[in-house]
């Protein structure tokens, strides 16, 4: 099985993202590994994704962002049509109130089996939880990109993301995880993508 | 103009509901309000408010919910179409990964000017922030709910959804607001919302 | 009775700090009021304070700070003998591991009813929490050098420290209250303490 | 080097105590260490601890316990002669407003060097900071009585106290970290301590 992960390089005043950082510190058990990084750039990340996707077969992607403050791994699941951008990206953009993609659905569900993961993940005792958004950054942007591609180009894909937390250089007070529980994590999403035709029928909802 | 407010009976071990109690404590200034409290159950709670659109002509209607642990009055941007109950709503129905409303859209946008809203909080010094999820529970579904039916049968309403926190007797050590705080606040969305014919084009979106 | 209300000016890159913003808001029921600006610099900050209480006879002094990040009105129960500054103050001063006071009590208790004001903000619709610490920057230092004050020279002084969170200008995430809100915590916590001889025998520690 | 580690039993409501269970996964390289399980009651748990260091001699004592909702391993910095319960201990105690020790100082400093730790567990990628305060439940009563014995009857001894977060099975919102992680930040932490005569003296302090 072929497997595309990205991340991003970093943003928002920082030096490093662990979306990044431990994409390409996960070692591939059973499955074979792509990684890509992706610019922190409104329609050139999404340019690069598409370009990998059309120029390679991948049976499973898997796009990573950094979700500084954030206690969990976080599959996400659902993405939004919606740019709006609280900060420029890295080019200096800063879309307010655009679509993703002109005339298109207003959300995407994810393909991946986030609850299976997330189960995974609390199994290893790894921190994790289901998310229901990934805002209106250039995460959520590429997630809805992404999902919007499976949705018209690639329908064998399976694809999603997942959003991780800080790692503890990056911050003083805001939750954070040590970069190699991160990579295991990736991985461990990674083989129970593989292994899971049908997700789990679990709440993982949350209240609010 | 005519304006309805709900808000819902307590749950999920609670003994009030800051969503119907501030409701109830709003004084109108230059409209009508009716409010009326929806259960805390799947499907009965949008019968509830189906019923009361059906019979009387509002222009604008605005679901307000408990986020028990959020800091902020936050107007929420878009609706879900799923359930996904983590605990029992209170007839102890507990529906996973059920859409709202078989066969239609994943999502809708609020129609509140929500930046405006928020705007108008922040300057009269309660704490304000748009959402980006409503999560899977009743609240969720009672607002993906309400903007099917504004989709489909109400096209002149103006709607939307509103979490408040906590009032500080539910809790010792989340975040929580004085009740009043939260009564101004939804008298102040109510009247944005009246004198705001365009939302406000500034960036609201959160990162993650 | 005479009381007095100190707050710091702005730090931190700051434009305002609601500890001072709030005490100038104070209207004052029942007893006579002095407000006094302290400024965010170890020692000075120390002399200023002490100037006053020498020039005047109070029976209660209350120093307020601001804690960005916390969402309630937190009465400090516990001042340390410790300086260790993770930022310069706003004279440039960085005191790492220094007494507040040489040859001092490691700790202080704080002399207010502090069981007794939190208890009648709640009452009141007020988040309100007891904290057992203050740092170690200056409001620590202040809360430190006013109770080592009563303790060594002015014994018959009712005296303790008030955190207050930030407002809602200040943050986009974090918790934070209405101005006015605080203002009136403030003048309730004075009330308390002057009607309170004995405080309140409930549990309000921490469990960490 | 002869290392004495602590635990807690688990107590409100959880099953499981990540103190306890990470002191006995540590894997000691280059010392040697006895673990010691605590009950989670006022007294008993000080009765237990004293009769451990009366019948070894140990180099360093390190007690550890659950803070639940911390996003950090926390080296405590000073330990206060309070108890104040807010919850029953696990024997039904609960101790309102009462000494740890009556006539004792009103607050001891740990002897760790917690700054070193702090680095050295932020070094290693394990999200660390110094924290100021214990709480008033059995983890500072345990904290203070050790700084007492210390003071009192062992002076030869370095001790303190370390405050650890959740694990992930514990939570489904709050911070926690895998219980290998929090294992791990143990055994740096001793052998921090051991390696370690005079503290760094970098600034750690919170701002409140």
């Amino acid at each position: 099985m072929e497997v595309l992960l990205t991340g991003f390089e970093p943003f928002d005043g920082q030096r490093t993202n662990p979306s990044w950082d431990a994409a390409v510190a996960v070692r591939p058990t059973g499955y074979t590994l792509a990684t890509l990084q992706l610019p922190c750039v409104f329609d050139e990340s999404l340019r690069v994704l598409e370009n990998a996707l059309s120029t390679h077969r991948y049976d499973v992607v898997i796009s990573v962002g950094q979700a500084g403050g954030r206690p969990n791994i976080t599959p996400e699941r659902v993405a939004v049509n919606l740019n709006d951008a609280r900060i420029p990206d890295n080019a200096g953009n800063q879309p307010v109130d655009t679509p993703v993609v002109p005339h298109a659905p207003t959300a995407y569900f994810s393909t991946l089996p986030v609850k299976a993961c997330t189960a995974a993940l609390t199994a290893a005792g790894i921190p994790a939880a289901v998310s229901h958004t990934a805002g209106a950054f250039v995460c959520n942007h590429v997630f809805y990109g992404l999902m919007h591609l499976v949705a018209t180009e690639h329908p064998h894909l399976r694809a999603g993301f997942v959003h991780v937390p800080f790692t503890p250089d990056q911050t003083q007070d805001a939750p954070s995880l040590p970069l190699s529980t991160t990579a295991q994590a990736l991985d461990l999403i990674i083989r129970t993508t593989l292994e899971t035709s049908q997700d789990l029928h679990t709440p993982t909802g949350t209240l609010h």
